[in-house]
């Protein structure tokens, strides 16, 4: 699909960004960059397998569910592992065990497995063969070493940074002072406190330059790009003056453009001490024209708190 | 009640801040933006339950007898829930049990499945039976893993940021240098070195703008905005020029005028090695003017070391 | 001691600084403000106990052997107790037990709390009665807790910044391009990569106005006051230019000020991905005049490595 | 190898850098400073041992079979002497013992310790005289600890900054713009976002002046040195203009001053809230002139993706 030349829509003063880390060459990219949850779409090929694999950081970053059917089926092949070995050396190598052979044997060696791996060890069955005794003594070790991960992976993933910003689903562009300007809003939907709170919005552009397809990038300035303190719900406004890349923009033109809002979020949750990222991207069909955001807080009923409707972040009215 | 207008009182030159965070729109929000204790008054609704919860951050937040209390909670809970299992799964699947059936042999079940949820399996009482060597597997597993968590959210609470910033109950304005200045006082009440200590002081003045209230921020600029090092005490120092938003209120302006300061301390804890903040307030009540903080340090008898008096932190004489 | 006015040594363009964080009122200070190891001299007093008090903050932050003696005597006290209510229980609340009464039933009561605490359970021993078993569940989940609790505290021991900056012992002033300068050697005596290393270096001198003595802070300005990594020695520069507050001092002058030097460092440890702080303090009889550093690394034998010599940080040779 | 004066290579505009950490005594250094890998050639002598050796770093930092190679050292030795200890103390100190005296004796007290350090405690064999028993009760507080130490050191190594960074094996002086420009191009080789990437580039050259070997720093400018996101590559470029110190320079001088370029790049990992550093270093050996680098990522076949192919970091192709 052929897009227009930049210059037709572009004011001759409208910077391009040079420092966003995104490539230009757009025919050798994915459709779009970032998805609206704020993920990269870019895969890796070719990456020898030991680097970009990390076992601890898959397990700290896996949903929970799966996190505890990796800990089960663990515990599961661990014990089938031991029980093969228990039976194998004999189950005469035990005191106590209540079966001869067979399946009910190899049961009761999975039993006693399970109360080695666990440590919890009742007793009424017990190794006293040599070999038993080595691979109960193993069994048991590897249970404590096993464990001791689980814990550091567990609190490592208590431990990662989480911040829950929530953005409004569209972009207004709105008359704002003598001209329009584009805005979006944002609130942390958590209740731990947040400093030093940085706000940096890029517009992508795809175009064409001699025959190929490039994309462009331009850093959108903000009214306020900082602020102390975010306890309430954050409007994030980009004034189009003369110097902005939309100064010139309809609807259709951006949509022929391809035009993607990039926003990333930067602040300090006093909490635990961490810096945390927050990355959000609106395509074209998520711009509205001549609209407002409706208010989202209000006074409690006895005056004192100020409650701040998260569901209402993303309403806004019509301007006739 | 109806607010003065602003231009009233202030200077020309006193510029609106426009990097608080907080919302000038004074009719939607509770009366107060900041307790004295720096948290902020403001509830989240209508949070998507999953998003604004987090059950290990709850755990790691809560105050400690409540932590306890639900980890032995957590302990009776688990031990009723698989002794019933135990129970229902008959106490002929164990060997060892001196009790028949009824209230004894639930107690027995009980006291089996804590010492097999701590793993500390005695083995007097052990499983002999299929069902209740799953079952005790099963717990032991569930024993493991909730330890593990318990251990992880132990550390949590020992990471978290502490700083124990003690500031003035009030804070000054009185005679400095040609003119007034507004002072208040700070100091770290725990021996940890904090580094690159930055303050950032906030006054919020409620007015009313086209029939509505409306809040307003001002930064006051301080004489000394950071130290390379807080081993004393540390005076914030706002010189009340012609630029500064108080230049010609009086003491019954303020309390119109709902005044509040908010103070923001942002430091580094070398001792582990995280950034800390620590945000106050102070509401017009709390404002004493023509006043003059007492010396709170001294040399101790043996003339080596200097004695912080943290108990006279906030002590003041009058001026007459 | 009286102290001479620092006009009579100070040149006009010296500016004093402003941003330490020290007190000025030298009458209320100790002698010094801090060791030479960068400790500040100062206690604080009358701290509501529990704001200055953190056990766990304190168990992270005692020596290797007193923490080891702190986690023995909680074994100890712990087991004294659970075994002394084992004992007024009745041991015939146990199977299993080989004692009567008397101290040799108290020692068995000790070895199965013991047994207990750390669920060991060998179970020889073990509670058959309500009382005795409660008391077990009880003291093995406060032995998984407590067990929890050193878990964390030995990772939070581990997790501390760790920073081995040594500092030569002496401060020489010596010819420096076309006049003199101060010149102190440091070295990281880790092999761990510290980057982006800030230098800050504070002189304090005693001087005496209006009759009362007063501590007067100067930022001497370096040469090189950062680098982008520390893989080998950094001699820190100040040039005694015209603005210097050295320039026209002598060695008697520096004695009679009470010179210290307080120089700050901070990098970050690449290896643990944390901010690291170093302080050391040179007081005026640690200055040597007239002199220059010896070389203190040397190409290996191989030619491939450089040697690093920490011993030799502090060696210098006079100038004559 | 005496080296040409750098004034004959050097235009006059080009600056030496004065931030660079390195040392400008070549005589006294090996023959690179740092390895392509970033690790600095530096070893450290003289240094107090307590001071350099921190035994739980270690820990930390040994690879993965090391670690495993030493817990399991520490298990086996351990054993080894409460086994010795349960022996020489008679193993009529114990119930339950299937063995009498010699080596089955003590491999029965070896593994009664490996019963009693992992907490497992069958309790078939158990201590019943009060030798026995009270290092029994030592042994299972050692294990625990030891197994708490174990767990704080597995987190502690999954904690540590992870950052796969990887490089163009060559370095490219190319035509670029309307001169020549070099370039190196790098890629996050893990699917982790990286936030506020800055890129570090430092040319070392080595000349003599008076007779002494001596090593020059430069910065080498780059057109884009900060990046916002680095989700594709990133290909730094340093256009040689005239205040750069490589802009009369050609392969052979590059070689003759035993150029090396070393590169630090610094971003910020938002998945594990951590600053991540990666250095990298190229000898003049790695320098190709004349040549461009391939593209290595392309549209998926879907088309909503980006491949990133790592493979093909550093391909290139000559131009003619």
């Amino acid at each position: 699909m052929k897009k227009p030349p930049l210059h037709r829509f572009l004011n001759k003063k409208s910077r391009e960004a040079t420092d966003t880390g995104f490539s230009n060459l757009a025919s050798a990219q994915g459709s779009r960059l970032m998805e609206s949850s704020g993920k990269f779409r870019v895969k890796r090929s070719g990456v020898r397998s030991l680097l970009s694999f990390s076992f601890a950081h898959e397990l700290i970053l896996m949903s929970w569910p799966r996190f505890l059917l990796v800990v089960l089926l663990f515990y599961v092949v661990v014990n089938t592992f031991f029980a093969s070995l228990y039976y194998l050396g004999g189950m005469d190598q035990f005191m106590g065990g209540l079966a001869g052979t067979g399946l009910q044997a190899f049961s009761e060696a999975f039993f006693f497995s399970a109360q080695t791996l666990t440590t919890v060890g009742y007793g009424r069955i017990n190794p006293s063969g040599f070999i038993a005794n080595v691979l109960a003594s193993a069994e048991a070790l590897l249970g404590l070493m096993s464990f001791a991960l689980v814990t550091g992976l567990l609190y490592g993933r208590f431990a990662r940074p989480v911040v829950n910003m929530q953005y409004s689903e569209n972009l207004l562009i709105a008359p704002y002072q003598d001209g329009m300007a584009m805005m979006l809003r944002l609130a942390n939907a958590r209740n731990n406190d947040l400093a030093e709170v940085e706000a940096d919005v890029i517009l992508s552009l795809l175009t064409e330059e001699g025959g190929r397809s490039i994309r462009k990038y331009f850093t959108l300035e903000l009214e306020r790009s900082r602020v102390t303190a975010l306890p309430l719900t954050w409007t994030l406004v980009h004034a189009i003056r003369s110097e902005s890349p939309l100064v010139e923009m309809n609807a259709a033109n951006l949509i022929d453009l391809e035009a993607e809002i990039l926003v990333t979020i930067k602040g300090f949750d006093t909490t635990f001490s961490q810096t945390v990222f927050s990355r959000h991207s609106y395509a074209a069909d998520a711009f509205v024209w001549n609209a407002r955001f409706l208010p989202c807080f209000h006074r409690s009923e006895d005056g004192i708190e100020t409650i701040l409707e998260m569901d209402k972040l993303s309403k806004y009215e019509l301007l006739t």
